[in-house]
């Protein structure tokens, strides 16, 4: 970290700040020009505030130099990480797809939609059981009668099953339950809920939040890996902006920016991204060419009986059909999906 | 809700979708144009999931007229709603300051600034217990301890206590200990937590999130009231945009739409949108002449001093000359403070 | 366009509204619900200026149907949109790539530059003679003295040129200098300008403004085509968001949406949109595989001694390394560059 | 500027980077810690591309200490400027006002209007002569024959006129018709234009562009200023953000930002922030609790029958109401209306 204080400083206010830095174990490398006094930080900075250092009147800027996360680092972790559940993989040359519905609504339509994602080359279903929806009216998702009809479609496909939870009491049924669990956009600074994941040993994958940085996600990430849990996969799936026609922007220059400053794997959700069935083909398509390590899908049998966001999900024959297509893409990338 | 439906939509088309309208109890009004078929729905639209109508083929656009939050909407609750603590008032006429330390540090500390702010006039103490801080690695509140600090300065100086929650275990102990519970920013969308904390009687104080529309807000505050608590006080605190010199961008024109849209109390929290304390004055001032029912300012004796956000927080004398020239803009608006 | 008119509004003032409308020429359909009026307009609306209409207090709601673009849209023209500059294709089956350094700077560089992206695969040459930036005491362009050194690089190399105007002062200049002009995205909405390049015949290259809309850069292109110049290369540059990793953010689902609502080629400029060379060839495979019809990347002999975008610009090597793998992608999606 | 450099940086390489460095006459300063060489610059490093800075491999992170702008900067110049147009002043303790219709529309609109608002207190007359919408297809304004009209009105009541100049072919009507030269929030930075107006002595009103950040206002109207007039007033007038319930979200922080940072007069405009007329009121008390030295404000006799804009007008009568209660503002503040 690098601190600009002004050169007319008074001797005693620069001690006051001295004092602030030594006392978190810190030296400090001395610079002074005509204008400015450059203090240099030795040491790991992670832990100093940066704003009551700017609270000192003597300080014009503060620049950090080093990252503020750790284990979530590519440089201290450079080889990257491969989520295996049961072979299943995600990560390294391993292109891993999670499709299925927003949500659970009957076994007969959870048991069909896996058959078909699992035909299609799908190696992970997706479904809604606690569904965070933005009005209180709207179908909350059927609970734990939803996590029961996941597992029968497991039992019925062999495909691991990633859902959404939303609250630190549904922990023990979602390590009981679930291969895969995801923490949604609104939750990705839920830290608390970070935190009790971060003391199991299942893959837990972290969704962006809707205008979340990408280093806020990294620290997200850091909270789960800080507790002991290194299973965590990021996802990109939309940053909120201006623009309208989409239901956020997607934003795939994420991906190789996490690619590089981290070793864990990094998924895209078109779906969501976009809310529109008909550019989750060409957003597939363009996030596997950014370097993306997989993708999770939105695939209901009838969209347009869908009690959520069925003007985003994919028909079966409609996602078979891009499975084949993001093949040819993948050989390139050297990657297997 | 207004359905717009290309004018050469196949009969069997149109009626999947009337079907699905009127599973939902509603009425179709009909007017047939040259381009279009326009259906005007009758009755309480708010279950109706618009994507799935959106992911009907025929479907041009969907236009919602009504509102789709009840309990927070002032058309069925035209009277303001005032906040009682203890005769401690927030709405109406009556303009509540909150004010105190970003987190209670020591004993020394939270008694000293709550004497205070209330020497100047502030009527409710508010001191972060359980910090949500970005890094792990910071400094993350003193929990229960922090909250018995609290205690400590409200028996000393009569102050009711504000302070934040950030999980739906914590909730015991804030309602048997905090005067007014706040949701902050990050867990505007927690759900599960909104719900647990609509069945409480206890005042909730709810911020906007980073990236929330003035509409989600509303949606988060009838996620609280359809439960039965309907002592919600809502809180404008910056939204995140392009614009890097604050640390978020003041959206006070969110103050008039709230007030219009809801009957609910609307305060300002200039401290966190800001991010810097030389700017909480002017913002303080403009919130009041906007039409805000209150404010919520960061006060610390020591700011250089301060375990986490010091570049924001005010000296106690400087909070003391901010809420003397309130008073005047109070006297305009015709409010007490 | 649909308006929702309150059901208890008095009859002069319906009477007030309806004349307005119809003094557009435009007529109406009715339809009287228990809440609503719903007035659904037949004709053209494009002139009905939708603020006048919502200022009428028994107003509730307008909705637009029609897109409010006719020359741009693919509707009324179907067949995709190909530029041709002497066999030179943009559009289509062909991927047009045009290549060079942000400003040109001496005969020596752009000459040198012009061969090395020519032998890579490159169909047009870029380079800045005016240069907008945001500082009046940074470097400017070489004005006319780099038209002139253009020119000298395309007769030694045969490569159409590219470059930027940025006032109707230098029309004459450009029109006879110049194959393709190109508007930055500052002047995206410079409508005189806009105006007064509908009237040539030369190809314009449209940027997208920082934040603009996607419906406002066809707009902006139908202010160029209303005026007789069909042909507009529509470019994605990248929207300003909050995020700071990237100088902006990369919006390629514009690309695919773009070439559903118009037939207009749509190219991407990965260099300025991200600020960071290493992002360009990510970002340029997704832009290929997510549909665009060609990129503008900046290349540079010597990055480090560029005048402006250093960091942004490709070393030649890294340029025909990007173009040999740019190759398998067009050759998925059925393309030739 | 500090430049930081990899510790283990070649002797040739930071060689290199110093000869860029010496050749911009800047002198440096060293100071080698353990992980990181950093340099100080020292002297005026508004001329140095950061950009190619960055683009030496060695470089790590560079940071401007030194604020870009020179004449705008309150640093050099700390008084504030006032605004003088026959009298009529913004700027110190002169609140101005500026008011008027979005267009002119006819003689006796405009006259009609001037009368109104002069009577109400408006030191200034706002009208549009020249339009630019977004869409070609909209009225684009009556021109030069607007800019008559405006004369006529001047000639009538007094009041100075304030109109929009939307390219560098129109100075000359503008210096010789208007009283203050408008430039729009598309046209910030449209350079050339910005360059040409700094050679006339005319007042400038210079809005801030949608997705303009605070640097950027003062980097335009420093564009203005070094080629020789002074006689810049700023306009914040709304961004861009994701909210939809506002056109733009108006962005009052940036008044105390400005007037900290640089001398010039601060205007804000609640019309075209807002677009509701409705929110014009609380925003215009708003902006002069915030400490700003103006308002520019949209009045239409008859706002449902305006050609454009009508829903932001504000009524003849609402406008008088308005200016009645921004006097016991203005007091407060020290100010005169």
């Amino acid at each position: 970290m690098i601190i600009v204080v002004r050169a007319d400083a008074e001797e005693r206010d620069i001690k006051r700040l001295l004092n602030l830095i030594e006392k978190s174990g810190l030296q400090v490398n001395y610079s002074k020009g005509l204008d400015n006094l450059i203090l240099g930080l030795i040491g790991d900075t992670r832990t100093l505030d940066v704003s009551s250092i700017e609270s000192h009147e003597i300080v014009k800027k503060v620049l950090r130099v080093q990252e503020p996360y750790k284990k979530a680092n590519r440089l201290f972790h450079p080889d990257n990480t491969v989520i295996d559940v049961n072979k299943n993989l995600i990560g390294g040359s391993n292109f891993g797809v999670i499709a299925g519905p927003c949500s659970v609504e009957s076994e007969e339509q959870i048991i069909s939609i896996a058959r078909d994602v699992k035909k299609s080359g799908a190696k992970f279903l997706r479904g809604g059981a606690f569904k965070p929806r933005t009005s209180p009216y709207s179908f909350q998702g059927l609970g734990l009668d939803g996590l029961n009809l996941l597992k029968i479609a497991r039992k019925e496909t062999g495909l691991p099953i990633v859902s959404e939870i939303m609250s630190t009491e549904m922990i023990q049924a979602f390590n009981d339950d679930v291969d895969i669990i995801q923490v949604g956009a609104r939750n990705m600074q839920n830290f608390i809920l970070l935190r009790e994941l971060g003391k199991l040993k299942k893959p837990i994958l972290l969704k962006r939040g809707l205008s979340a940085t990408i280093e806020e996600l990294l620290m997200s990430a850091e909270y789960i890996m800080k507790e002991g849990n290194e299973n965590v996969i990021l996802c990109e799936r939309g940053i909120r902006t201006f623009e309208n026609m989409t239901r956020n922007t997607l934003d795939l220059s994420a991906i190789p920016i996490l690619k590089k400053k981290s070793h864990l794997p990094v998924i895209v959700d078109p779906s969501h991204a976009t809310g529109l069935w008909w550019l989750v083909e060409p957003m597939a398509k363009a996030s596997i060419a950014a370097g993306a390590d997989g993708l999770i899908i939105e695939v209901h049998n009838s969209p347009e009986d869908a009690l959520c966001d069925g003007q985003q999900s994919l028909k079966p024959t409609v996602f078979d059909d891009l499975m084949y297509k993001l093949r040819s893409y993948a050989q390139i990338e050297g990657k297997v999906i």
